[in-house]
């Protein structure tokens, strides 16, 4: 839509009408909490069997009692599934607790306090620069925050992120010590990355050998549609390139069992599993086995996993497609109002040009919560003020479709509001 | 028994004859590893209700789904048992994943990154120090040794550590950042800490304002005997004396209900507790909140917690008994051969004087390994080369009686062949 066409009476009546609408839609008395991408109930309900069953797992497994101490890496039936999971081998994977921000985390700090096989500690070193893909995951940024990393933005193309100039940052600069990237149905945009791209990372020079890829594979099964992305196996590209140690790769199984009670992985060369593994050891005395009993049993293998993924691809589906029907109503072609159609992930990304503070702001007042606008982007600047993260996977369809309903008027308004600022200077919110 | 009786003769015949006797017993082909603290399967047998259980919990809690994300905190059930068993306040404990050392690994890594309730981040200062009793555990002391923490060692006594060292040691020294305590039934010494100790712990000048005792309080409820062992409750002291900043206590479930499949509990003032709270954010979404609903089921309270180590203690105690009862008929009043005789915990302490390594190296050879001699010691310096952790918990009944039959001819060998070397500068082993 566009405002500007209205002169200012026109617009000002416009918006009391929409605030109008609002303040009546807000009797729906509905409310949201759609900041983080939490799995809905009946999602979670899917694993109960894994906790049903738990008495009668066999929990000794090649004659070790998994209830008891020790296995630093996970226990092997575990590791075999995850690799199959990953495209990679048994022995390069660790199969820890909890989730991947866990072990992402863990792996960063201990890059920061030991280096990297061998290389200097990230402490000791002046400056260490992450690149960090725009719009991205807040929580990769906020562990570089924390720990005095400075962090590149590089903006998210439409198939993956813009390779000239990653690879001229890592060539050109020994600080610059990683990359956050979520390959597949990346957090927010649901962009998968082309093959060309994972090969250019997985091939690119750079002058710090202890350059590390953050590959968070947190979607990595997480397909809406039959017919889902495919991305190219990094393991494969970069044991053919003699790049392997390059790859830190993470997954977990918050979002194909319990969220934050399940399985975090972690993936990599042989020799840096070993490494974590060595690290590991100062730290714990092993992982909680009995949760990986209980899961390789109920997992059983990649493809029932993909069975199970199905299950939540039937709930979480008609709230992608209610979100994008309802939207593409209103806002089809216009060139301020553009979200993603991802095929699989947890996310919608949402592009209201310089007005998603505002949005974000309106849409909570009706008791529809978003993430805070700038939350994707690094030191939470995003310098168009355009991104919103949708998470359709938590409220219900009924919850979703009022959600909607209050974004779409809040857009509206949001819109109105700054039309009225910039063209006529007249402050519609006074 | 005194060797040195006898001459060189009678000596390397009563060594032959021990040895053929050796040879023989280890025809019983048994072979034990007692390196840790495991608990036995029968242990482990003790705790299946939990998991037989486990489809029908409720996990919905105050009306929060349990199985989602979020709580850093822990549930507030799970606080509240081990705010209960820790003699603190609910809003002082925070309940995690897995281990104590995990837990404990963490906050001495986050007070190196970023300090402590906003001291210098310890990784800045030139030198950090911290105390360990000797003997004491040795992952304690493997944390602080890949930290580059530097270690003071300080012998323990019948009630604890000698105080006016540790007193003095902390007044001048501000490097001096912590100390690691096992106060009831220390690993491996067995020993209380008695009432005077831990007051004066808890009151003395530090010269380091972020000086923290690590109170590992691993063995809370881990009584072999009906009446066992009472610790002063250092909260209460602590708080009297404005003091609870300084308490960083730990403890977990691993040898309540699975040995590294449990909870592991930190409690603090409630700064401390918001500040390490704080710092998890980055790391985590949340703890495994399902594993805490099925603890909080299964535990239910302090009193039942207590009838579940009573069966514990069944199973335990007639392998302490069986220890002590084999080791008195042979060394009783030996003042080269003494150990304790602990009435809770985990582990005996044996001091066998300077032939520890000798011990531990014969007793391998019959199949009966022991944690390394000077494990229990910083830099596994133990300059008297006389201490061996026993773990009783590990074998069984049957196992045990053929350890202790090995471990009494081993120490019998290595201390006819130390007076022979010693007094007759005669080589046995040659």
């Amino acid at each position: 839509m566009e405002y500007s066409q209205y002169d200012q009476n026109e617009l000002v009546k416009m918006l009391d009408e929409e605030r109008k609408a609002f303040k009546q839609l807000q009797k729906r008395d509905i409310s949201v909490d759609m900041t983080r991408g939490r799995p809905e109930s009946s999602q979670l309900d899917v694993s109960m069997p894994m906790l049903e069953n738990a008495g009668g797992y066999n929990y000794v497994i090649d004659g070790v009692d998994t209830r008891n101490y020790g296995g630093l890496q996970g226990i092997k039936p575990a590791r075999e599934l995850f690799a199959s999971i990953m495209g990679c081998k048994d022995d390069e994977v660790i199969v820890a607790d909890g989730s991947s921000l866990d072990l992402m985390y863990t792996v960063v700090q201990f890059a920061m306090q030991f280096g990297v096989l061998g290389s200097t500690p990230w402490n000791k070193l002046k400056k260490v620069k992450f690149i960090c893909l725009t719009p991205g995951y807040d929580r990769h940024f906020s562990i570089c925050e924390r720990l005095g990393i400075e962090m590149i933005a590089v903006r998210m193309r439409g198939d993956g992120p813009d390779m000239n100039i990653i690879e001229s940052l890592v060539r050109d600069d020994d600080s610059v010590k990683g990359i956050w990237c979520v390959p597949k149905y990346s957090n927010p945009s649901g962009i998968t990355f082309s093959d060309k791209v994972v090969e250019r990372l997985a091939t690119m020079k750079t002058a710090a050998s202890d350059f590390r890829i953050f590959w968070d594979n947190a979607y990595v099964v997480h397909d809406l549609y039959d017919k889902g992305d495919k991305l190219k196996n990094i393991f494969d590209v970069a044991r053919k390139a003699g790049t392997l140690d390059r790859i830190y790769a993470f997954t977990s199984t918050s979002k194909i069992t319990f969220a934050g009670s399940g399985l975090a992985v972690f993936a990599s060369s042989v020799d840096n599993v070993n490494a974590i593994t060595n690290e590991l050891f100062y730290k714990t005395i092993g992982p909680n086995k009995i949760n990986q009993v209980m899961h390789v049993n109920f997992l059983k293998d990649l493809s029932n996993v993909k069975a199970i993924m199905k299950r939540h691809a039937e709930i979480l589906r008609p709230k992608f497609e209610l979100f994008n029907e309802k939207m593409t109503a209103v806002f089809e072609g216009d060139r301020y109002v553009t979200w993603s159609r991802p095929r699989g992930g947890y996310f919608v990304s949402l592009d209201v040009k310089t007005c998603a503070k505002r949005v974000v702001e309106l849409s909570a007042e009706a008791g529809v919560k978003f993430t805070p606008a700038g939350s994707s982007f690094p030191y939470h600047i995003d310098d168009l003020d355009e991104n919103i993260r949708i998470a359709p996977s938590v409220p219900t369809l009924e919850e979703m479709d009022y959600a909607v309903d209050v974004l779409i008027s809040a857009i509206k308004q949001a819109r109105m509001e700054l039309v009225l600022r910039k063209i006529y200077h007249y402050d519609a919110r006074a």
